[in-house]
This record gives C-alpha cells, sequence and structure tokens, in this order.
C-alpha cells in the first residue's frame, strides 16, 4: 500500500518492538501482568515521566481511555470534552458503556482543543443538582484530533481548572510521542509536572502491535482499576507480550525518534500545502481544504486519505505514520504543489 | 521456570505462531479486521468446522466468553452454567457487565459437566414470570474446568434440550483443542454438527500469544456482536497480529499436535497417579487427592501447582502446557508414584 | 404557598383523581397491573387516541421517558433530541441507566423544538460505522420545555423524517394536556396519526398524584417494555392505585379541562407581559426577559418562580398550575404591567 | 375476593393512611421531597429507630432492595444471600441491574434464613483475587420468605460476622412490621442495635398505598443513594404523599397494630394445621404440605393460594393480610381441620 496516508494505525510494527516480543518469548512466564516484564513497568514509566506512576497495560487506545474514565467518574458522571474526541466520534460508547451509564458533555472550540474558558462556560451552563449528571472529568487529547498540541501551560491551566471544580484531569495520549516530540519537552512536563491525573499513553499508532499503558500520577486515583480492567476483559493471560512492547517502545528513546521522523513529514505536506493548511500541522497529521476537483486528482495519483468534516466541506486529514516511505510524502508534496 | 505444572497461560509462544506474526508484519495493512488475514478467517474456519461460520477474533478467553454470552442473552436473561465453569469463578463478572446484568444461574454436577436432566431440573425450580430473569442460554465448558470432555452425543443432547426451551448453546472452549484432541473426532462433530450456536474457541493457551476467536455457527445470531466488540474496546486497530495468529494455529493441524502432546503428558501423569486421581484426565489437566504432607513433599521437590477445591481439601491441580519438559513430566511421575 | 408559579408538580392532586383512588380502595385486587383498574387502560385509552394502542402505568414522568427509550434504542444506540430535553437535563441520566449507557445527542433549536432539517443535518455530522454509537431514536418534548407546541403537520414532518432513517420517535409528553388543549385537536391526532410510536403520557403534573403512562402507538415495539419495568422496580404491587388515576384523568374530559384552564391564565400573563417575552406562551409556561431591578421587585411582592437559562441572562420561567388561583395571576400581571 | 390468601400486596389500604393521603393534599408543597412530610421523615424514624438514620422514601420494594444494594456494593461486587431471598427470585435482576451488574451469591438453609457458619463457608468457597467479583454486602430478609424471624442476637450475630469480612448487612425488610410484631421488641433492637447497616423498611404489604423507606442506620453508607434514586426514576415530584404515608403507617403503633392481627390469624391457620405444617408461623404467612387431594379440597371451598417450591411438592403457602376477614380464617381453619 503505497501512498497511504489514512491512518497510522495500518502501520506494521517497529523492528525493536516485534524483537522485544520475541525476546520475550522464553519459557514459562507467570499470568496476569506478575511476569517480569509486567513487574518492571512501574519503576521504568515512573523514571520516564520523573514522577511515581503506577501504569496498567492494555490493548487498544479505546480500553486506555475508556477504563481510565470509568475509574475517574461514576455511573451518574459527567466527562466534559471536545466534541471532536476520540472518545466521543470513534469508541462506540465505551466511556457510557464501562462507566455504566456516564455522560460526556461535549464542548466546541478551534483546533479541537478545550480551553478553561471554555470549560468554566460549559460547567455554569450545567448547574447540578439532584436532577442532573455530576461533572467529575474532563478529557483532552494530545496531539489532538485535528493534529494540534497542547503546551505544559495549556495542560496546567486545564488541570488547575478542572481540579477547582473537582474535576480529574484525563489526558488521551493515543499520539503522545508525536505531541511530546513536536514540543520537544520531557514526557513529565506535560502530564505529571502539569497536572494531568491519568493518561492513556498510546504506543500501537507508533510502532507498537497492540499496546497502550493506562499511566496514574495521582496513584490514590488507582482504585478499582485492576478489577474494572479483568471484568472488561482487557487482563490479559500472556500479558507479557504487551509490557515487552511497552518497554521496547521507550527504549533508548525509541518512540520520539518513531515520532519525530513522523512529525517531520508532515512538516513537509504542511509547507506544501501553502493557503490549503486548514490547521497548523503540530504533530503528524495535516488537514487540508481543497477543491473537489483537486481531491480527485489526488487520489487519480494514488494518494489514500481520509475526507474529513461535513461531506462535501472539501477538507481532507493526512496522516503520517512511523514508517511512512520518504518518497511517498515527496510525491505527495509535489503533487500538492502543482495542485496549487 | 522448571517443574512448573500452574497453568497452561504461562506457557510461550509457538514457533510457528511467532514466525506468523512477524511473517504479517509487512507494510500497511486495513486496520480494525479489514486486513487480509482477518478477512480469510470466516473461509478457514468455515472449512475447519465444515459448516458456514462466522468468526471475530478478540484477545482474552474472557472477551470471547461474555461477548459471546452478551449478544446471546437480554439484560434481563439468564445464563445456566455449571458452578465451577471459568465463567462464574474466574471472569471478575464480565459476563454480568457485556450483557448489562444478565444472571448466571449455577449447576452442580460431577466432572465440571452439566446434564439435560440437570438443566430441566434447573428450569422447573426457576419458572418464569414478569417477576424473573428470563433464562435464554446454556455455557458448557469444552474441555471443562476439570479436565473432562463432552462428547458429541452429549452436547447434542444438551443442545436439543436447550433448544427446546428456546436457550441457545454456548460452548467456552479455552481448552478445545485438548478437547478435540481427546475425542478423535473433527472439530465440527462437537460443535457445528453437535447443535452449539456459539463457540469461544481458544488458543492462548495452546501456544498462541493472545487469541481466541468467537465463532457463531448460527449466523442469525451475530447480531450486534461487532458493535458490541468494539463498545468493549476489543476491536483491535491492527488485528491483523490477532488473525495471523488464528490462521497459524490451525494450520496444518498444529493446534491439534499441540494438544495431543499436552494430552498425552497428562496421561502420563494421571497413570501415576493411581488411586489418588480424582477425575478422569481426558485432556491436559490432571485432579490428585492427596494428604497434606504428600502435597507439600511435591512442592519440596520444585513443583509448582495450585491447590483446589475447598481449603485443605488435599485437591490439587496439575496442568500441562504444550510445551511441557518431558523430563519435568517424568520426574513428576517418579515422585507421585514414590508417594503412594 | 401563594402567588408560586415554581412549577405545575408542585400542585396538589385533583378532587376527582383523589375520589378515583378512594374508590379503588375497596377490597383485595389482583397485584402487579392484573387489578381490574389496570386492565381497562389498554381500551380506555385505545379510544381515547383512536388507535389501537398498548399502556404501561408508572409512576414519574422520568421513568416514563427511559423506559420507553430503553425499549427503542440499544445500548450501542443514541437517541437525538434537543439540548433543553428534559430527559438531557432533569432525569440524572435516566435515559442512559435504562438503556444500559446509550447516548444522547443533543441538537439546539428556537423554542426548544427540533425540526427535520436540524435532524438531517445531525445525522449527515454523526455518520454511523462500527466506531460510533448507533442513532435508533428521536425524541421530542410535547408541549416543550419553553412553554412551544408542535403541530400535528410539524410531528408529522418529524416522524417522516425519524422513520426514513430507521430511527423510532419518542415523545415526552410531560405537558401533553396543555399541549392538546392549546391545539384543540384531538390527542390522537397529534401521536397516532401524526407517526409517534410511543407517548410517555404526563398526568402527575396536571392533576395527579404519580401517574404517568407509557403509550405505544407501534404495538410491535412493546418488545420487552414489561420487563425493563419491573427490573427497574417501576411495576408496583398495588398497580390499581395507579391506574385509577390514569382512569379518571381522561374522565370527562378533566385532564383536558384543567390544562384548559392554566393555559388561559398562562395566555393573561403572556399578554401582560408585552415586549418582555421571550416565547409565544402556547401552554402553561411563561418566559420573559427582565432586568434584574423588575425580577427583583416580583420577588419583593411574593411571587415565587425560576430564573431560567444562563447565570444573569435576566430570563424567568413562570408556570401556571391547574390549580393556580386566579387571583394570583391577576395580581402578577398587574405587576407585570407595572414594570414595563 | 373473600377467602383469599394469595398475598399480603393485594388488600387495600388502611383508612388511616388514606386519610393521610389525602389531608397531605392541601395546596402547594415543594416537589421532589423538599416538602413538609418528607421533611419530617428522618427525625420521625431516628425516634422511632431510637438512632440517627437518614431515611428515602420509594414506591416499591424492589426500589427499596436493589437502589439500597446498588449503593453498598460497587459493579464488580458480590451481594450474599438466601436462594429463596425476594431479591433472588422476584425482582427480575433489579439488583443486577441497579448496581451495574453485581452478583447475587446464593447460599441455602433452613426457614430461608442465614446463619454467620453459613457465610463463613461461602466466603471460604469464594476467596477472591483479581479475577473474582467482590463480597461486600449480605442481604437477609426479616421476616423471611417462608414466614420465619430473625431474633435480634441472629441478627447481631450476622452483622458481627458480616463485619468481621467488611460487608455491609442489608435487611429486607417488606414484611418488618410482621417480624417486630412477632419479636415483641423495638423495631431498633433488631436493626441499629443489633448491627443492621441498611434497612428496606416496608409498608406497602401491611396497609400503605405505595410506600417504603430505605433506611441507612450506617449514614455514612448513604453516599450517592439520592443520585442513584433519581437516575433509577425513584424521586417522584409529589413526594409527599409518598411521606404522608410513611408518617401515619408508624403513628400511633399502626403499623404493629396491622401486623399483630395478621400475625394472630396465621397463628390460627398454624394452629389448626398440625402435622401439615411445614415450618413455624413465626409472622403472617403459613406453609403446609398437602397431598394433592386436599389441596384441591381447598381449591374447591373458594379458597386462593399459591403453590409453593417445586411442581407438584405439595407445599402451599397461605399469606394473610392486614385486614384479613376473620371468617375467611375461621373458615379456613375449619377446612383444614376436617381434611386432617
Amino acid at each position: 500500500m503505497a501512498r497511504y496516508f489514512k491512518s497510522d494505525n495500518t502501520a506494521p510494527v517497529a523492528a525493536e518492538i516485534l524483537a522485544a516480543i520475541a525476546a520475550a518469548n522464553d519459557g514459562y512466564a507467570a499470568g496476569y501482568g506478575d511476569d517480569d516484564w509486567s513487574q518492571r513497568l512501574n519503576a521504568r514509566y515512573s523514571a520516564l515521566f520523573a514522577h511515581d506512576v503506577r501504569v496498567f497495560p492494555v490493548v487498544s487506545g479505546t480500553a486506555a481511555n475508556a477504563l481510565a474514565l470509568a475509574t475517574l467518574v461514576p455511573p451518574y458522571g459527567a466527562i466534559l470534552t471536545h466534541a471532536e474526541a476520540h472518545i466521543v466520534r470513534d469508541e462506540c460508547g465505551a466511556p457510557e458503556f464501562m462507566s455504566g451509564g456516564a455522560r460526556l458533555i461535549l464542548i466546541d472550540g478551534p483546533g479541537a482543543k478545550l480551553t478553561p474558558a471554555a470549560i468554566e462556560r460549559t460547567l455554569a451552563a450545567n448547574p447540578t443538582a439532584v436532577h442532573t449528571v455530576q461533572p467529575r472529568a474532563v478529557s483532552i487529547t494530545q496531539a489532538t484530533e485535528l493534529g494540534t498540541v497542547y503546551t505544559p501551560a495549556e495542560v496546567r491551566a486545564l488541570a488547575d481548572c478542572a481540579h477547582r471544580h473537582g474535576l480529574a484531569l484525563h489526558m488521551d495520549g493515543a499520539r503522545f510521542a508525536n505531541a511530546v516530540a513536536a514540543l520537544g519537552c520531557a514526557p513529565g512536563d506535560v502530564t505529571a509536572a502539569a497536572g494531568v491525573d491519568v493518561l492513556s499513553f498510546g504506543a500501537s499508532k507508533n510502532g507498537a502491535m497492540s499496546a497502550e499503558a493506562v499511566v496514574f500520577f495521582d496513584t490514590a486515583r488507582v482504585a478499582d482499576f485492576e478489577l474494572r480492567r479483568k471484568r472488561a476483559a482487557h487482563l490479559l493471560s500472556k500479558m507479557r507480550y504487551v509490557s515487552a512492547q511497552l518497554l521496547a517502545y521507550v527504549e533508548n528513546d525509541l518512540w520520539l525518534q518513531l515520532a519525530r521522523r513522523a512529525n517531520a513529514l508532515a512538516a513537509r505536506i504542511a509547507a506544501a500545502a501553502g493557503a490549503s493548511l486548514l490547521l497548523p500541522a503540530e504533530a503528524n497529521e495535516v488537514f487540508l481544504k481543497l477543491d473537489a476537483g483537486r481531491i480527485q486528482a489526488l487520489r487519480d495519483q494514488g494518494f489514500a486519505f481520509y475526507d474529513w468534516g461535513a461531506i462535501d466541506s472539501g477538507e481532507i486529514r493526512l496522516v503520517v505514520s512511523w514508517c511512512q516511505a520518504e518518497e511517498d510524502v515527496e510525491a505527495l508534496c509535489r503533487s500538492i504543489r502543482s495542485l496549487r
């Protein structure tokens, strides 16, 4: 599948991670996370985040998000999030399911980003009483569904706002590596140090096979997460193979190397796009607005990508994966320039 | 971990399956089950079962069981099953969770097996009305949690009984390979041809990494399974790596070869046990009753295994995995004989 | 509590209904809806709506709405409704709870009313896939939360739109009597004949004690409603006292007489309000926009009512109950006029 | 319906309670439990139980039980209870529904009574791990479903056992009045002082219309009960009419007078039954074992009652209501004696 820009989760597994899986395939290992690989996760990720964390591996981003949120909010709770969030648009109601029916309260805003002001407005418009659902968490996505990135200061402001109102702050980090690579900060700067309570730390989109980590920065909130994970059938018997991925993923900065490469290629596309660029391409996604003829022309040249937004909006999404062929990116840039 | 007889899900991945995962790691592949590997599952498993089936990969046996059952019963439904069933004792209420609160109605019986008579008695003791939960399914385990195996005739009788009462028949086949190897029949003989509606086809305990298949023999019952799987966060983006396992698992009878080996080794232990054998070791599990001194002696010699049943019952469970070292089995047999 | 315009559910029970309760208190009666009163409901309400209906009494409007919706949509389903709807703002997530986690998709629009165009837009903006919740129902409120009323033609257009997309149409009729009184049509004109599938027929706000009826016009949709009602603890043992209310409520047009009176008094207030009237007062609710000083002045004169909308919006809601004292309404009109 | 011994929930409403409802029908009253009647409940019932309690009115026993249990146990929790309990056999899974899928673990025992020994055995047979549901509550019924009564000492022993294991003790008091009348103790003696955490205090079966009170003796456990009640649609807008029943019910010992009468009549039947009496008739239920011919003879004489237990067991249940006609009881006694 050359010239494929549909999604980063169609990419293969990075060689280092496949090798780690193979290396873990050595004789017996205790089941259900009592293996040596899983047991090293807390220490390894505590070092990574410069913070004492508790880490729980799962196999999908949806599992990470929905289980994290179910731990943060009661069935009658509500989660404030952006209307474009993955938990809203692409998880078939998993947060509602895992939480026992909590509600997502949707907030608009440019770049798929929340702001403290928007949260304040939303809370003011949803005063609580025994007759209402009870807001208990805010969920943001880093990098966002529109390829933008929250700075540490922006996250800090959101965390302060959330905490002031008794809400926990969850971060959906399906593309967390791309965000950190873009920011050039330490991973803890934009999470633990910025007030995030729980992070869905994604790896599957950036070189892993099927591995995500739910990272609790506020370990008091771990609560019954382990029981919820088991009950949702996400406690794998052979967890070592998931944990081995999560260890290899952060070894020698592999995760950031892969993300930096994808981000850099995306930046080339954005540069080529000129005025057709819809949003700053801060991570590995590029959103363009083109007329129908130009979109068709790109497709005729073999480029695969998704339409975005409303039907016939002329908006398209181009996602660059960790292993995108440089020549495909170059070909795309040439085509886009020639269509300008 | 030598002399390890605790569980078969602590064993590593078979070389053929690891190779299949590596072979699948070739460039882009469509996500969420639209890849080539996943697309071949229906045909491959239809051939395997000599029946037109629909197959859905998941990563844990609990997911397979709970999602299958949730498709078969409404929230106010009930599932008749043995009191020793995995869905009762080892899934933290996943069937209740996935179904929206359906009830497990527990039935006793020797060898962890259900009988039509026991189902009839249970239904008679639970007459339905608007005030009661509504039985809608029977779930049996093949091989059972006590290492026994249902014959095709036994399954047929259970299916007829269930269907007569409007109940679907689900089979938890976490150790289905061991059962089929023990029976020497075709896999369809004890499922499709015997009236099973849905099978949780296990592979993880017998050489796969994390792969189970929900196999619908009654495809009209598929209903909303796909939405339920997604909502429970069990639709993996990189599904090809799960499907590749499921294809390799049944290639060249690998699954049966691995199971036959485990069964044969278990039979040796059972033979060595003599009168201390609690139940016929029909598959790869051996249950013994020994006094406390002998149990301790085995442990002192380095054999690892679980106590079973009530505290101080003197019952132990020995599980033989697909890759159990023959010398460990031989050593165990010698020790057991010397303790008789 | 003189000069009380806060809500119509704080009013007492109409004499005719209290008498009917007392009349039902005669010896034994079969429980759980098998009594004579409950058994007459289907025929009585079929006559009322000029349509073959199935009727199920419950004790709260929230129960009627949430149970009706849970029957119409699966756990992974979605319900399109207005952002101001009672099911959104005042039921603590009961629809999510009863349905097993279905989602409310919110739509804006003047007068708290939905339009076919708004439904089309919302569906277009929420294309379905295995990754998304699945729209299955539209819920409208009649009279709306802002005191406006859907005409039969408007309901028909909404029903056609909903059905064209495979969605059921639910009507929250907490103030259905006020709507029908305002329209001057037959109750079936704006429901059965207009394509409504299920109606929450309210009585508690308009003279009953605690009685609402879930009325299925599409009886094929009744499905498992009875089991869901029981499971939610809303099948009362002494159901006769609820059904007796529902029978008395529609006897001799009592429900319409009470509603007409309330509507007429509300109209007087609206007339007095002049330019401060926010919305046409089509039923028994009047929404005004006043400055803070005038609002305080009304309160200083002993009038009790709720602020509405955003904080400091200057919007207030005045609700006229079936038993509102005429002199209180006159006093209110005088005050409003003097403040103009 | 003369000679009617099927159930006590088919009886009418006691005159005192109907009068209290009528007396409450006086003008406006704040909704949702903010009315004067509801506001007096805590003080009134604190006096009744000689303990500082929090009281929440609901309209059905199933609502009381399921909401109380949902407050005590998490979705992955388990409730130990007798296999004959109403929450098991007659609530269509309401406890599972309200709790989000918690499990009922069933215990056998004579007279439908639990014992500390049986609880200990059950807990020992269900050791907890991340793979299992987590026992968090014990639920007993007072008087039991078989008409027996727990003494204060028995309740104390059960409470101590439950608390020692970290379990809360819930009492289903659908026939609590009959139990207290039978014991001749103060209501607090067998609840607050005996270690009960939450009581479903029934009134509907003993003279009320539709009124039950959830009484928290351990007020720290109230937690989110109010939100759960609202979300389950059991917070009535016109709550005053439920609370008025609960106040009248305990005024001048009405509840005990009615229960004593029923108990005394039941005792006459038990005395007449002689050897056919299955169980001591400690409250208002009498269980007999008769041959088929005698059962038919009773029915031929116009007596209405339910068969009990397994089909053709020859067991029947006779329930005496608060308003049972004395001549019916006398006639029944004569018939039973003549059939002996």
